[in-house]
């Protein structure tokens, strides 16, 4: 077999690849409203599973409502340093927010162990004492949303954006109708068992990348 | 609609989730070799998609030539810090491995810049001066799979094992073949368009939770 290398320059690649799934979509006759389809397609981007083109859901006006957050500085909160690893911190800088993951924290250890709960879920709590605007992008830990939406709930915590796709078998599905259940809380979820720390990370950046070419 | 969530201990949600890919795949028929399962089924418990039961390539006598390697010390290469963020370098370090990627390093940006590649190609060609037994995981650009394929056929490295599971769509697939078509490096691989640095960073970690186990 001859293996043939497409001859296709390193800052070409990107654009070359969303052409292609966007050709790819219009072959399988899905549309996608045009303000959804960077994060749709990116989610593609990131995983090349179409899958993404069916399962994300938009509460109304969220992509707005996002932006919006952003250019006004909002922090994202994450459930895994993975997930941090891959926001693009430096293009969020710039409009003033930071990313966190309390994960390793000791403090969050130690309140876990206390409690008698998961590190995720001490997070969510520590993320209550930010001040600033918040974005929470789980994409790992069920109980980490599930904590959420308790938090949401008792009016401890009012999210800009709560992406909702944490990955897996156990509480995942649930997890994500609970955060689809709030009434006044923006959200992206992945609905079913997909999502990951990569689709949590790659819908922020292309959320940053939306407001950098608006 | 009524949301009822599991009643799971954190400590069992992983082995639930094992218990339910396992019984799914048994369902459509899928027997995977034994030693092989564990990758495969952390592949598909990391991103909840059953096409990593039928895309994953393993060449011959791959599981026992990596698990020496590590057990001997091997490090990990990656072409991402979200791979890297990833691994479970506690564990690995237990077996005097470690975990590198050289992508943020000036000296790496520098030389990209003035050979006008990418730094993942840059990467590639400054792991060469490691020492060490290595492992190649490569989750994100098929040019540095493309970059190692050259560097191993040149007689310049020497890796006791590839995980090449780039994700995306422009010489993806054909990056992956190029490492396939070597005739005495261990492989494994994810066939087509799929992978990540998620998928890279799970296969690694499989591959260290086997050794814990034996």
């Amino acid at each position: 077999m001859k293996i043939e290398i497409e001859n296709v320059l390193p800052q070409d690649i990107e654009a070359r690849s969303f052409a292609i799934i966007t050709k790819e979509l219009e072959q399988e006759g899905i549309c996608l409203p045009a303000e959804q389809a960077p994060v749709i397609k990116r989610c593609i981007h990131t995983s090349a599973d179409f899958d993404y083109a069916r399962n994300l859901l938009f509460s109304e006006g969220v992509i707005e409502k996002a932006l919006h957050a952003i250019r006004n500085g909002a922090s994202i909160v994450t459930d895994t340093q993975m997930g941090r690893s891959g926001i693009n911190k430096t293009r969020l800088e710039g409009y003033g927010g930071k990313v966190y993951c309390f994960m390793s924290d000791e403090d969050v250890a130690l309140a876990a162990k206390e409690k008698g709960t998961t590190r995720a879920v001490a997070s969510m709590e520590k993320a209550c004492a930010l001040e600033e605007r918040l974005i929470f992008a789980i994409g790992n830990a069920p109980t980490a949303l599930i904590r959420l939406y308790e938090l949401i709930r008792e009016g401890k915590i009012r999210p800009e954006l709560v992406i909702a796709v944490p990955v897996g078998f156990v509480n995942v599905v649930q997890s994500k109708e609970l955060i689809r259940s709030l009434e006044d809380t923006p959200y992206i979820v992945a609905r079913g068992r997909k999502g990951g720390s990569n689709i949590a990370a790659c819908i922020c950046n292309a959320l940053i990348y939306m407001l950098d070419r608006s």
